[in-house]
């Protein structure tokens, strides 16, 4: 085969969410060059959503890809494997079981795909296009509903032995602490740290402080934007909602930078708009609870992505990447 | 160069310990031709402890390498750092500040050296010899006075950024929890899983139960073995010590679990000992606590190499694995 001419090549990255897919054409320069989307609930049987995407995207791949300028398809989904392209178990998706996923696109496509969850999709969009360029060993932290992870030792994504490394957001930061919603887990980082985890938080510390702005809102409407809200007025319960998450955010992180000793911890998500009030108490529990060894050298810094487009770009890297490898 | 023959090729093991050294030839099939040691604690200077280690070793390797069969030098010891090659702030190592070890033995010994710190160095002797042969993802987690910690992932011992990652011991398995004597971090898992933190424990424990057979011993007396044997005679305190202890064992292995999907995790050292005692709630207590993916696949053993060897069987493998890469 011939030297490929790597500026004419495009990727189809898609981000398979439990409501939305979003999909996109990529260049190797990480520039998304036609995008779409499509309802991803809708389809009660994978095939029928295969059928759909295709679809959609055959036009777009027909205007820009020749035969030899069109790479290959990554996919970003909930508890997709690497290493069996299939979707595993996926709570949030209608497709249960272990969806055969990857060889079915690649029947429908005729090229091939790779797939992996989508916070590791992520982060190899960071590593490719985004503030990690350059890294070799960082840690991806998704807050957004829920609490992913992508981790690169190396410059690669940390598989492990069977696919599925790289859940952080369900490590346990409190044992014995506040029950998980979904996996019944006691204490885990995503009980605090995400989106939905602050609203809880907030519920509770509103009722213990009677004057706290939190109060004028009914139940239903308390979320972590409201709780950004009330903080940026200044109100000092709110703001201890997000230190306290940040605290164990904190806490958790110092954990892993012991583990695999990251050069820097990128956070991404909806979360992290609440800037300065999650990241400084998190910063400092973090420091606080590393040796000294580890001490002031992980970088702590916000996604350099667009969210919007973060997943589509994460998934394409998946493809650009195996011609590193 | 001809191809090397392995067969006729040793290596020098060294493994550096507070107290003592130890050291031995090694060949390609993790048999120990020679064996020695010397005390760490009584050179001041580390030039002073290299010049003595060739004096020791000189008579060997002209005993049993010509040129071209002696391979290199590993070595094990403390803060050992494996990019940088240095000995780094060694708390219980006379050698103060940032030692550049590496260098100081190749200009002694001239050859080339390479070290890491001892639960590397152990882990990687695993890999070559023991209990993890033909595994590429695990954990080894040494259990003595302290609690270190290696960790292959995709079969190469994982350094992360700056040659530190693997510092698992340090890892906090209950925020705000019993203060580490040394460190004065909180709640780390050293200060619970190691024979010192199991002391500590039995100590604590024995003064709630008047009753306790650990109660006829005297404080200074207290230790692991003394829990073991009381353990053994069916006292319920000393059971549940252990018990203790494997439960924020197994809560800490849970996490290392979410982190890397290891396929096994290699117990070693004093307290494993224990056997059962500690085993059996390390495994409860790590799977009750995994996500449903990664519950009964990690294997928990224990290690297989004799612990005299074990250090410096891994030392050596380093210079085995410098040729593999």
């Amino acid at each position: 085969m011939a030297l490929m001419d790597l500026s004419r090549q495009v990727a189809l990255g898609v981000d398979i969410g439990g409501t939305n897919t979003k999909y996109g054409l990529v260049n190797h320069r990480g520039e998304i060059v036609e995008k779409g989307s499509l309802k991803t609930d809708q389809f009660a049987e994978a095939q029928d959503f295969i059928d759909a995407l295709h679809d959609k995207t055959a036009p777009l791949l027909r205007k820009y890809c020749e035969q030899d300028t069109f790479d290959g398809i990554g996919i970003g989904a909930p508890n997709a494997n690497y290493y069996s392209g299939t979707i595993e178990q996926a709570p949030n998706l209608r497709w249960k079981g272990v969806v055969p996923f990857a060889a079915m696109m690649n029947e429908k496509f005729g090229v091939s795909c790779t797939m992996t969850n989508d916070a590791n999709a992520a982060a190899l969009g960071e590593m490719m296009f985004g503030a990690a360029r350059g890294m070799k060993n960082f840690i991806m932290m998704t807050l957004g509903t829920g609490v992913g992870s992508g981790i690169i030792t190396n410059g690669q994504l940390l598989y492990g032995s069977d696919g599925f490394a790289g859940e952080l957001g369900h490590t346990i930061v409190k044992p014995g602490g506040r029950k998980h919603w979904s996996t019944g887990s006691e204490g885990s980082l995503e009980a605090y740290a995400s989106a939905t985890g602050i609203g809880i938080t907030a519920k509770k510390m509103r009722a213990e402080f009677p004057n706290s702005m939190l109060n004028s809102y009914s139940e239903e409407r308390i979320n972590s934007k409201v709780v950004f809200d009330c903080a940026m007025a200044g109100d000092p319960t709110a703001i201890e909602v997000f230190r306290y998450t940040g605290q164990k955010l904190g806490e958790a992180l110092a954990n892993f930078v012991m583990f695999s000793s990251p050069e820097a911890i990128l956070l991404f998500g909806g979360v992290i708009k609440a800037g300065d009030f999650i990241l400084k108490p998190a910063k400092l529990h973090m420091e606080r609870n590393l040796l000294p060894i580890f001490r002031n050298k992980v970088k702590l810094v916000f996604s350099e992505l667009d969210e919007a487009d973060a997943a589509i770009l994460g998934a394409s890297a998946l493809v650009w990447e195996s011609h590193l490898l």
